[in-house]
């Protein structure tokens, strides 16, 4: 870490609506000497059978991100201060060759995993976890997924990414799971991978509360964390591929992702689904903004404390 | 039931956007040789005295249930396997013709009862109700009235159908009520009717628990079950005709209906209320047709149940 | 009071969408011959550094206020029944010039308080509250603050009130803040004035009845209220300058609302922060419409209190 | 007229998004001693067999008028200064009972005729020019009808207007109609009334000019003039009850309206057809609004002249 | 043909949006004996490099085609009554694989094509117009193109088409172009294929005649036309995957079609890239579904002239 | 010029969603080592006495010219090939201080003339034009000014430009004005000024054709362009502070540009009004994109050309 990371440009300067957008107007990582955590939009929305449009998460993300503040109060801490947050802009995906999208996602993540930075990830559909799990696996070793989710359906990447040996099911949760299926197979089959799962509909019985402990009880570090915005319901997030009534509160996955602070080693993280086409009030993009920066903010101190600092 | 009902058109086959919208891609009702339970449109908002939109409820309704799988998770059952469900269209209501309008939408949902089925209707502004409790009480008797409302206005076909018997005030339970009203005689003319009410603004204290078990021990079969959408927050339903703050979240109303599965027999039931046009976001039709979806299953569990299946 | 206030237009006389819009259609200032509560809209936003937008909140405020009826069962009042509540339309602040707008705002709100009435005020951004502030412990005296809002970066003005006298700091409380800062010391500088706070994530854990306790055991009479519509989540309320996640609930604000009825005199309050242009749904508005109207219960119970009515 | 006309407010004072709204600011009929022309609303949608919402026209094209300012240099005439323009509200329809609602329109209307007044009336759907017909003919004579519009199939109550006695069909134009219709007899059954018809198709090979020269030829004083919305492109008014392409545009429309000043006698008109539910980007109420301020200034021009000024 | 074609539903029986939609109300295939045109749905974009969203295009346009009645006076035929109209649903095609999407759709033209029938196709983007003449030609032979189009670029499947021996470039017309492009070459490659090129730019100077002439100049039966929606100017069309200024307004797209009427055979037809998320005022669905109906007219007209009736 | 200019990232590589946003995906004034043409944004909108947003036009404006692509077809011209063109980001004009803000807009216009470069802003209100008026004054001296506008009111400061020297009004045009004014004296001093007029009105009889002509002889080289992009109409350009029906078509917008090519000095250019939170279709961000295009083809080959080059 530099003594002095570059923060973001200070808005009592210019003001917030000013200037090309970067996220949380953090300096581009060619701005930067070093980098900690990075910003790494994966604009692909080609795995996508029902609506597209997630190609423009990572662009309605940043504008969302414009209000976002130095210090964070819920955690305590000021990331953009103890370490270098960088917005390294979006991978290259083409639009209509998934496996072409993933390499590049992959590749342009491996980048910063060099260099040393740890990756949060802005989707895109849920695909884009594989590339970006892959990347991370490949510098920390085998992960622990912590998978904020409404669906198994888009499991099928993890199910691969547990074969690959990227992830380890056995210390891996699922949150906010719900709606119908395809058959009552598919809980089994997700059930054979070691998954530990909290359906939305158990949410009330345990709260934030008891998600966190049963998180903090099965996760293992290394820990990955996903968070498909569609976790949350369709009042949180109407702008998403598959929205389905009964979801999470942006208060109860806030107060989650605060509570594994300063707990758990968190080596890489993203946030998936948000489309902007279908977010006409804007509030998917704010609450996958508010979810990315819990996020960067548990990067940051993982980072610190990886360093023997913090 | 025939042995093998004809299920929705399979999505892995065709894409979920593809071909003419029926509610959750289910045969229409002449491509079936029996039917259980039939979703019946009933697109008429000509008792509509603030914003008008409902008729285009089915329609919008329908648009959002191509995302519904055929596995209910949450109460454990396949609706459409266990008997046959299909999309019996809509009735044809004059839009300036309100008497005419309720006798379509009567004389549609008797000739489903007729042919052995139960009816979930699609509305629509609430007076639909009045002629599918009378379609609904001419085959199963007096009905107990599950109400799912805002306002108590609406209420005035409730209190014809309990001055015509097609309802049994004793016996019916309203949830999700709050909101100014003309008078405080508003509340107590309902009360005279016998009905049970549960206040939104209690809804905290007794919980989804608490809201059930008072339903359950008020309620007696046959049961009828009546959505009115607005008993949403308009953040969950803001595409609705009178839209009104502190509402219930989607997440306690699919809690409620789920926690009748399969404890007591319900003979119909409906979803009133969504307005496309005052739902850009589209997730009013996404929670009326999750609501859908679990009324579909606690219908299709009862009618088994009758037959001495299930 | 007159023994018979004039009432809101009768909307089983004339259908709700039809009029001049004036606040819940009560009649104009000038049509009544006295004034125990007016509304008074501040349409300014030229003190907002992010989105615009707010100029326009009291007319969204007004459309959507067209659905509230007289009695508000939640609190077992008639505000408009038991005193005379008119619209006294808007002040004319002038957009570009912060330091006349803040004037007239003023003076307008003066005027009402002279003919012996109290002031809802519609905003307009947050700096609104600081010319209602001073306009009503001119009268009033020094005042404590009940505030509901998101950020304390609006906070400067308050700041101000109490530096001016007329605000009392040690008597006030801030409900629902949340998000990020610039720095730690934003929260010492509040605390510095005295405010006792309760943070939107601490919400969960004192509820509804919690936060009732803690303002009724801080504030002191006379008590005014500020409610800025982004205390409640951006699923709530879009439409507003600086939308952050993890907010209130509208049935959250409105319990605690309701919570202070005869318990507290409420000498002036005031709504801001709607802004329509980013309020696709309405949500926002209607929001906005029926925390007004218990704000209304509020100050009319009070009003007719200090009169030794009621 | 006074001498001196009541003018609206005077933006460089008020800002124009301050206040309850009028049509163009204008000061509210009981404010003014006089009326020469008055703006009538007519918010009825009770006679729409397809998309509902015109009854809030009225509301918005007094929200897109904010900007209309006094001078018309188009056609050199200052409409508020020479005589007494006030908006005298909304007519009281009842929503769902089209003879009672009609009624309510057509005896607003009266009143502003019997008070010497010409009547703008904005719908509301079209059956609204019905009764403000019957009104205006009551006042001065069978009146020869220029009618912008797209379908004949609203056309039913011109033919009634025609056999009451109301509209003289051999002086009536009909300019823009254009579109698929139920068979070829429909064109035939218009054509025996008398009307001359002027197809959307032709008015490229005619131009602006040679409408004008059409109707000035076909149409005998007094006049009455319904400009439907719909008969513009969906492009420049989406926000309308039947929308279909290929319609004018507000250019050449307005062009139309500005080339009658002064060259014949207009005794009364109306702008209908605007829906503001389906106008998210208020290009409809704006062309509405225009349209109607073109329209006021022919009827204010008409009413000097009948008084032997202007 | 049968002596009775199956029309569309009655809209005075059964109002507009009521029952599930079908292209203008019309019949199902399945429901009707024979076929001499059909709608064929192609919800395919996954060719889309930009906005994706046109697999929602034929839903859109049928939502949008419930207006339409059976008598297009313009032409002055009853497309419906001369030969039987049907929907014939969509094609299936895989939203992640283009081959095998390409191939789906092409077959389900075919078998239209094998049954009699002249087929339009409603994209989707612009790549299934490929497929969709690939099945035109096998059943009439070569084809001449009449293309409104707005950019080049998409033009690589016509290249293709051409090299297949699908389509003349001699014989072919593309209408419409405008906009920047990717160099001088562009045009230059596009000249070497034959195609006659008239520039949106220069479109003033020929007028809608000048164009109609130039078409019936260069085009030799059969023809195909496909209609690209951005071919339009956004203000007409924004509910394209890739909108440009400057384009033709749908009034002069329409006199271009209808003047194609009964002066020239019309093999098949396509209306491509309306994209429904991106249609917030529903105009673009609205301009598609107008085309359609007109080249309807065209492809009946040309079906009934081949069977040597008409 | 550097003899290869750095070009925008190559689509066929990086998809067009793809990265941070700069105009046309050009390179950021940092990344060149020279600047022939450059783009800045000036997002203020302090100004504004109407609808706010326009400070949100540059990042709108920027969004839309992602489509843009290298070779201007319409004046044979590959302007970002034949010089250096940037996207020099936004000034930093503080939003509720107009002085300051117009300094700051001044500063960065001026540092890019300093530096031998030509500058298109992008507004921001129609304010913002003065400040680029004044540095491209000081630079190329009294400046011819060709301004597309719907209204007089917002031409005060034009008014001041021409006081200050900044302008010359003898040599000065206006295309496109229409709509009601406070006053015909409005027009009076505008003319005094010395500017040439074309009204909208009138535009029909002068065709593009006859308004080239008209600008082309009244221009005195160096010529400076602003577009209001309120000279459209709202059906083209409805994301603007002050919209008016009866305005220019997109397509005569661009031709009149177009017709400028080679055939007079312009020095400077800019963009203003378009309001990205009244745009929904985004049609009016596309115009301004496309408007920018045509100035920057415009302001490149007047640079080579002032260098001997072109």
């Amino acid at each position: 870490m530099s003594p002095e990371p570059i923060p973001p440009i200070d808005a009592s300067k210019i003001p917030r609506f000013s200037g090309v957008r970067t996220f949380a107007r953090l300096p581009l990582r060619e701005q930067a000497p070093t980098v900690d955590v990075a910003i790494l939009g994966a604009p692909f929305d080609g795995g996508t059978t029902f609506r597209a449009g997630t190609r423009y998460g990572p662009a309605g993300i940043r504008e969302a991100s414009l209000l976002l503040r130095p210090y964070n109060d819920a955690v305590d801490v000021s990331p953009f201060a103890i370490c270098q947050v960088v917005d390294a802009g979006d991978a290259a995906p083409n639009p209509i060759d998934i496996t072409q999208a993933h390499r590049s996602i992959q590749e342009s993540a491996a980048e910063i995993h060099d260099a040393g930075g740890r990756v949060l990830g802005l989707g895109g559909d849920h695909s884009v976890s594989l590339p970006l799990l892959r990347a991370a696996a490949a510098k920390h070793g085998p992960l622990s997924l912590l998978q904020f989710d409404m669906k198994l359906t888009h499991g099928t990447m993890f199910r691969r990414a547990v074969e690959e040996g990227a992830v380890r099911g056995d210390t891996s949760v699922q949150i906010g799971l719900r709606g119908s299926t395809y058959e009552p197979d598919d809980y089994t089959a997700n059930a054979e991978l070691g998954f530990t799962t909290l359906m939305a509909r158990d949410f009330d019985a345990t709260g934030v509360g008891g998600a966190i402990d049963l998180a903090l009880r099965t996760l293992r570090p290394p820990v990955y964390i996903t968070v498909d915005i569609d976790c949350l319901d369709p009042a949180f997030a109407p702008g998403t591929g598959t929205p389905e009534a009964g979801g999470l509160t942006s208060r109860e996955l806030l107060a989650m992702l605060r509570g594994l602070a300063r707990r758990i080693d968190i080596a890489g993280a993203d946030v998936v689904e948000v489309s902007p086409p279908y977010d006409p009030t804007g509030c998917t993009a704010i609450a996958g903004s508010n979810a990315a920066y819990e996020l960067i903010s548990l990067l940051a101190l993982s980072q610190v404390a990886a360093r023997g600092g913090g």
